[in-house]
């Protein structure tokens, strides 16, 4: 299945820097993790905005649940979730 | 240059039946070539909804505005451009 | 997979009466047919408005879209769809 | 009577962090009891969102009113409340 | 039980004049009947606006949703429904 | 002269709980002298939030001004006035 | 009393040339009579837009129901009204 | 040129009380000033709320904004400002 | 005067082609005289969308509103002006 | 490529007053580096606001992000970026 996921981080700024910093490396690691594994199909950045665009491959909302509730920048990020189908004039519905 | 693009279509429900066919018909095959062009990189159907969400890459604004300036359902679609760019944790900034 | 499902109904007021009716009837029809499949589990009225809140159990987002793009009443409804996961404070989950 | 009831929570970031976890263990026991007592008869999680969805039977909106009010989560939460009827359409009111 | 309702009425400009009429002159018949039977307890008009607030004191949301769908110009209006409760500080719950 | 009134109250989490329980004292006594003097005419509270709606009856906007800014509690509302009037299809305006 | 009030104005587009001449004809010699009498002091247009800004000084809002919903224009107006009171650091404060 | 400006105050609640004394009574004088200059043409309160409607009649847009920036309460003000030009119905347009 | 304005155009779909032509021609040829004379500075179109953000340069709010009250496209325009002023960290404050 | 970029500042209000002036000043010295470099093509104030309206001229999506991103205030700061492109109407498409 897939979804259409919008974040936008908003970390407080006076956040210690220290877990800032833990906060974006692990996450970091975490969005290379799930890409790798073909759960997160696409990961673009928003212009200006620190704010990402994404679209996620999984077996079902309750495993895209898992994988957004578990990520470090959970608590400060406002989510979006939208969920696609194939269009029917997409290519791969038309070959 | 990456964008993506919301449409959200709305037909009047009294246009003539043939003119509807007629511009659903010529939207479904200019996407397509414009699919194969390469330019138009995905396109979702958004769940029940008469909406897609949609990247295209091209060259320019410009280029963008002339495509979807020209579709043929343009001048019944709600249409939101937002420019992307590569995320920092995406896999192909991370080789 | 649980699919909260809200529709709002806007009928034209100058639509013939016959075809009016034609499409409430054919979507109750379908709304009982989908009930009775099991996949539109819960259908509640929204007090003092003509729109309803509903859950749907489907085996993907492509299925939920098969069912909502094809109600009669589709063209005349704002539909808007949230992706549920079962709650870890749900009896279901505490057994 | 049926009420939708939507909740969205927001715990603060710097809540001493044994209070955030005698908030949530609470606010678990309090919803556990009140689903076995038939009030609260559906409570799912919205993907991707530290919110939930819930539908509740009681006698009258004082008795909601007193049941969320007492939720030890209350204090930070957004809550919306949509009273229900039942549709014509579902399969209750056409055996 | 206590319901806040807020009625905003647009009739469309180029519906007929007598059905205008009927459909004003059988809403007031309409109105003054359920405020001479106690459901609906209060009726003002919004300074500047074709709209209303009212408080309904009914049974149910229920009767509630009966009485508002069968208004005759429940077509023309948008509704929200907000139900309420006694205040801790109103004089009735302090006497 | 008729106003409708919401007040929505938000004190914030981190206030000394000494003021807060003044605040939340005086508040009280100050609308139940209010209604007793018959200005504060009808005060019910929302279900599910920590909000009212009121009608004031008072000599002027002048008043109903005064008698809000020196709520106990008025740093912490968000209030939104709605002058009323009386309306045509009201008992008292067809004895 | 004081009141701001702000009206947007949608003609429809098809109206009869006739009718839209003499709605604007007898909304401007009714505007200047309100002025005349001193209920409607001020009267400003908004840079731009089909729309005005003004004040009225009225004994109660239910007479400026009356004079805002007698306008020619009143059908096809957005209107918003704001109580005013007299500021502390107005000059009329601060003799 | 004329301007109406829309100012809503929030002065945090923790502040310094000798600060919000200062604020207070400079930004008094600043307004009671430009009333009398003649640039600040009207100020009033809006009832409910910490706010003021003003028109003020400078020379430039300029003019405006370094009037509107230096005002003590500005960094705690959110400010909409809207050109305004005469009506062709106001009086002075019709001597 | 410096002034920002956006026009959404949404010229209805059902306009008869031969006035929808003669209004698109004396827009343009209106636009280019406007520009040519110096007081509309700056005119761009927006990516994906039927509008235009521009910069205006007037002597007075009252002329901007003259210039924009006269565009054939005007009855067809939602308009937004946002009044503008040199920015302290641009080029020309800092020769 | 052109972009219209709304920057709205936010600066708390308990930032330690040297870090505050460190900010504007790199911020101003930033955007002038940028002006002289052709990218940052216009920059206004916006009257009344903590706010700017700009365009910038840039190679592609991802450079304006780079150099929004790198703004000493882009942790404080909104940012709306709207993709441009030459208007059929300006001067410069009609030689």
């Amino acid at each position: 299945m897939l979804f259409h996921v919008r974040m936008d981080v908003a970390v407080p700024h006076d956040i210690d820097p220290q877990e800032r910093t833990r906060l974006v490396t692990t996450e970091k690691a975490r969005a290379l993790d799930l890409q790798r594994s073909g759960k997160w199909v696409h990961l673009w950045r928003v212009v200006g905005q620190y704010s990402n665009i994404s679209v996620f491959e999984v077996d079902s909302g309750d495993e895209l649940h898992e994988i957004l509730w578990s990520l470090p920048l959970f608590p400060y990020m406002t989510i979006t979730v939208t969920p696609l189908t194939e269009h029917p004039s997409a290519l791969s519905a038309n070959p």
